[in-house]
């Protein structure tokens, strides 16, 4: 849960003056995003996303989260727009962060993905794909293979203390990795987070996709890879094959893999799975006093990571030829 | 912040089923409420907090908070309202909780409250105490005067790790109290926890009071002492006698103080001082492992019990005769 910096009253109303949108009728820190702080902001000219922008938030990178969100938007994807002031400016400074509102999307997040939300999610992530295109900014993926060594290193000497014999496991795979990564597949902007909680349903029809502080320029197929771990394992740690076929037939109902794409796809889902198992091991033996924030169990991912090691071609996650 | 509970999409949709609510269209965890888990929750038919109460809870107390809220309401106060389902049933389970949706009210906290602030709210406060009359349930005040003493030593202990001196100034306050605590003012149903963030402004309006679960029946007037403390004391300490005459004024507007009330001022506010410097000592040394709420300074609490032994009368409060 998140709301890491308080913001007063008087704070608040003097931040919204230069912005049109009638008196603020409610204010309510939510429960959501880990890096920033959110609050939800009932205006009498709508519902708003208020984020004060953390410390692990690099503010150089803002004008990119902002720009993007106002082009994918424009493109016709059901995102958050960032809500300019009387002034043409969308980002702000409140409570000594920076700060920006957008609008607010209704929708409910799915915490037990089914079958149905898992091709909604594929068409949004390829919808996502093509909408950016043309976007003028970019932003180097800051967890890309380069970024996954130095991470390691900085938890490999506890990692055995989370499970015996990780960091050997860590070692080999980033080893496979970067003699295998594919270089040379489609690129464009990735939103490389679309978990669960950041796609929005009303009943079966999705409704929004939200939380773009992680999207960057990278391999498209890379972020569906991202969706396939995050989207289609069960909780007891199995890969569902049904909901790999749709997330992989959602996707490509918009946007056709490519032969590389398609042969690339075991490798890009081991990527993703140490990416995740790495940042989630560091946040685990780096948990700060006092965090609001429970880390995620790290082995989650080593599970998943093992599963793609014994995957032969994408046909197995359900890739019809 | 306050969301202890996790609630799936599944759960959620199989709770709000028998509500005549119309869809979901957002259901976010807020951080507010230290008790309890609270979520904001849109419907096609409006906007609510759904609240799921924790173990802190006593669950056979829900029938009067519930119950409570829909008496001030019907009676014209603006809190609350308990939404029922198709059985006619406003408290429900979800969770492994129990749970309740209340109607949700517009307005915004204030965390520096002026002088305006404190006329409302001592204006709300009466129309409480007055709407609260015929309540046909009752529930005695678990932080009153008897329950001091053991929460005293059950940090008796530690207490001078907080402050040096603490345990013995105290000890004595508590002497003093239990022989000076009158006994014979009008009663009747307290909020018991009035504080700023428990009531609601559109602009310079009141537009709510809300969090009924400390309510009680207890010393109408040891509600407002409550308030004198949690109101009318700027950040640096000192006591502000222009919002403390404000908030004697707006109450006295709707319900005058008898006699024994004005005399018992003092009294009842060195009390109301020495209750929340009690609890505040108690969580603040008893803070739980992967505590998600920070607890609040009890010195606080410490200086404005001393502020109320020098009072002579009321007077000293902006009470006008």
């Amino acid at each position: 849960m998140a709301v890491y910096t308080d913001v007063t009253d008087e704070a608040l109303f003097a931040f919204l003056a230069p912005y049109d949108l009638g008196a603020a009728l409610s204010f309510k820190g939510i429960a959501e995003g880990v890096e920033n702080s959110n609050f939800l902001l009932h205006c009498e000219r709508g519902r708003f996303i208020l984020t004060l922008y953390e410390k692990r938030v690099n503010s150089d990178d803002l004008p990119f989260f902002i720009g993007l969100m106002e082009h994918l938007a424009a493109k016709g994807l059901s995102c958050p727009l960032p809500v300019k002031n009387s002034e043409g400016k969308a980002l702000g400074e409140l409570a000594g962060r920076p700060a920006a509102i957008v609008t607010f999307l209704d929708g409910v997040s799915t915490r037990k993905p089914q079958t149905f939300h898992c091709f909604e999610t594929g068409k949004a992530l390829a919808q996502l794909h093509l909408a950016g295109q043309g976007f003028p900014l970019s932003r180097p993926n800051a967890l890309a293979l380069d970024d996954w060594a130095p991470l390691f290193d900085a938890c490999r000497a506890e990692a055995d203390k989370v499970s015996p014999g990780l960091a050997n496991e860590i070692a080999q795979e980033l080893d496979a990795l970067q003699r295998q990564w594919p270089c040379d597949l489609p690129q464009g902007v990735i939103h490389a987070d679309l978990f669960p909680d950041n796609v929005l349903f009303i009943g079966e029809k999705l409704s929004g996709v939200i939380d773009f502080y992680f999207a960057c320029n990278d391999a498209l197929s890379y972020d569906l890879a991202i969706c396939l771990n995050a989207w289609c394992f069960e909780a007891d740690g199995s890969f569902n094959a049904t909901k790999g076929r749709a997330l992989l037939q959602g996707y490509q109902s918009l946007r056709k893999l490519d032969r590389e794409e398609r042969l690339a796809l075991p490798i890009l889902a081991r990527g993703a799975a140490l990416r995740f198992l790495l940042t989630r091991l560091y946040d685990w033996l780096n948990v700060p006093p006092g965090a609001l924030v429970k880390p995620k169990n790290p082995l989650e991912y080593l599970d998943k990571l093992r599963f793609h090691q014994m995957i032969d071609h994408a046909g197995e996650y359900g890739l019809s030829e």
